[in-house]
């Protein structure tokens, strides 16, 4: 009898530590076989935001910055308390500017109450990393937006859910096709994980689709750059490139673009955002005059198209978005969240404002 | 006359790039030399914060913490219009959830028209590091507050200046001595940078000294880290600590470190503050209920005091303080820049509404 008894509770033991790891250990899905969305155009990899073989003139910058997986979010529901994430990265060093969440990591959305709500982070370790994003949540199906790294290259992503929980691809939420070209801001420096860069957040705050086609350091307006633009089909087109463009580059190139998108695409809206003042020109005198001259460059060309009444050109001058007390930023440089949040308080009324009359 | 010619020219080129290396090239003074203030004690190591061989039974984690340099600020001015820095870190990894910039970098600023102004990032590059800080200041001389790593140590750091220019110690401009004993985030995570962490904020928010008694994940009221507090001459006591005590812990704890703050340093102010509702406990039930017991076991213990009439003992509940968003953390456990500027915000005047009573 007892040593039935050991047998038994030896047996017991065993099946519940097997049942426990059948419920705890993950069961994962590709992200291929899910939703990845927000991205530009069709690409061979889902995770580039462009085939840039199509475009080999393209300056070399530029093609490798459009490997990395800014803007794109992978769209599923789920009934699992439990995500997590298998993914690997390039073996590229971390920017000091960034975490390495925003820069390689994950970033998860929920839907609730109506509402996408920030859920858990998935923190890259080395060059391949597993992650629990979020654990314990209530019953029931679940609608998930995540978030790929804004400046890094992306592959193998599978999303890991409870053995008995459903995983299933959902339709991307939100609605028409916003392209926001730009710098390194447009991308998402330094927004500490992915959802918070600028793009996202408008989406999430509007359901429009602001589509992240930042280029770090390379938002230069070249002619291939433009025939690529002008090969995205987007219902409105926002420039803010004027960060990476010196006031030179602004005057032989600014109107160019504007001109070729206005002839590729009549009747879609385009607007022009002029160069935040960056907070280290608070202090260091040259910057501050080089931003001067970036934004005096752009405003002469987009006062005279307004003078002209130019149809569907659009210009926000961005005075004074990041506030007043130079803490909205975390390297001089870029934003850090207080100062992307306060940008978005400012342009986000403005950025309505203009498109509902052409999204009725 | 041709070769006096060219050995003129070449006299000429030689004398100009040395003429410019001598201004371009930084003159580096030890920071040792200046002055290395937010001292919470005096220390052999400078960038120490406490030296751990006076507590032989400190956890070993706190005391590792104790040589990160959180909170120490080296304090100069300098006629130069660049100011450089080179330094070294500890070897370790950075964390995902924080830049390397706020990880082991550095933090400038300048006073500007009276007030504290962000100046410029050092940027780590590898274990040993040497960074332009800011560039092309106006003429004159600044007095400049120089915040080192949140969550690393730091060796040999030299500030380096303009060949011509004069670089000076300064005396620490914040006045009385406020310490803020807690956990990660009162230590640092997740500012973009040094100068974001809240205890610096409220420094130059108030020209009070609240010194950084951070201790990431470690701030466990245990005895001996008590007695450590005791030894720490302070004019007021923020115990910012409950996001790292269990309820458990915090009924067992937190009743004896206030205790024994009142018995060592009768008549000085005594500030608990409960937890801030982490992002992650908003979807996460396990991580909600967690914080839930957290706060009512202090809320009970602080309820008691305040009801006894406990004279120099105040509680502040800090629910709401991240905002109603849920964008102001990094990762659902650290606040991010934005979730630090909404709590400063609401703390801070609730803070000096409660000390200026003492500092008259």
């Amino acid at each position: 009898m007892k040593k039935l008894c050991r047998i038994l509770s030896v047996a017991f033991v065993l099946f519940n530590s097997n049942a426990y790891a059948q419920i705890s250990k993950p069961v994962y899905t590709k992200a291929t076989d899910l939703n990845i969305a927000g991205e530009l155009t069709h690409t061979q990899n889902p995770y580039h935001r462009i085939d840039t073989v199509n475009y080999p003139a393209l300056p070399a910058v530029v093609k490798r910055l459009l490997t990395q997986a800014a803007g794109k979010v992978v769209c599923f529901t789920t009934t699992s308390k439990k995500v997590s994430a298998k993914w690997c990265n390039s073996g590229s060093k971390p920017y000091p500017n960034l975490t390495a969440i925003a820069n390689k990591g994950l970033d998860l959305y929920v839907k609730k109450e109506g509402k996408w709500q920030f859920a858990g982070v998935g923190r890259p370790d080395g060059q391949c990393s597993e992650s629990v994003l979020v654990d314990n949540m209530t019953d029931g199906e679940k609608e998930c937006l995540l978030y790929l790294p804004i400046y890094d290259e992306i592959s193998n992503l599978e999303i890991g859910v409870d053995s008995m929980a459903t995983i299933k691809p959902m339709p991307f939420p939100f609605q028409k096709r916003i392209l926001v070209y730009g710098s390194s801001i447009v991308q998402g420096a330094s927004a500490s994980r992915s959802g918070l860069a600028y793009p996202a957040r408008l989406s999430r705050l509007t359901n429009w689709n602001f589509m992240n086609l930042g280029l770090s350091g390379s938002a230069k307006m070249e002619p291939a750059v433009i025939d690529m633009v002008n090969d995205l089909q987007a219902d409105a087109y926002i420039l803010d490139c004027i960060p990476n463009s010196s006031d030179v580059v602004v005057r032989e190139r600014a109107l160019n673009m504007i001109n070729a998108i206005r002839t590729a695409h009549p009747g879609k809206p385009i607007i022009m955002v002029n160069s935040i003042t960056r907070e280290a020109g608070f202090i260091d005198t040259k910057v501050g005059n080089m931003v001067r001259a970036q934004n005096a460059a752009i405003d002469s060309i987009a006062h005279t198209l307004i003078k002209q009444h130019t149809p569907d050109f659009y210009y926000i001058d961005t005075k004074g978005f990041l506030g007043d007390d130079h803490e909205g930023s975390t390297d001089g440089i870029h934003p850090n969240d207080l100062g992307f949040y306060r940008f978005v308080d400012k342009i986000e009324p403005i950025i309505v404002g203009i498109l509902k009359k052409y999204f009725k």
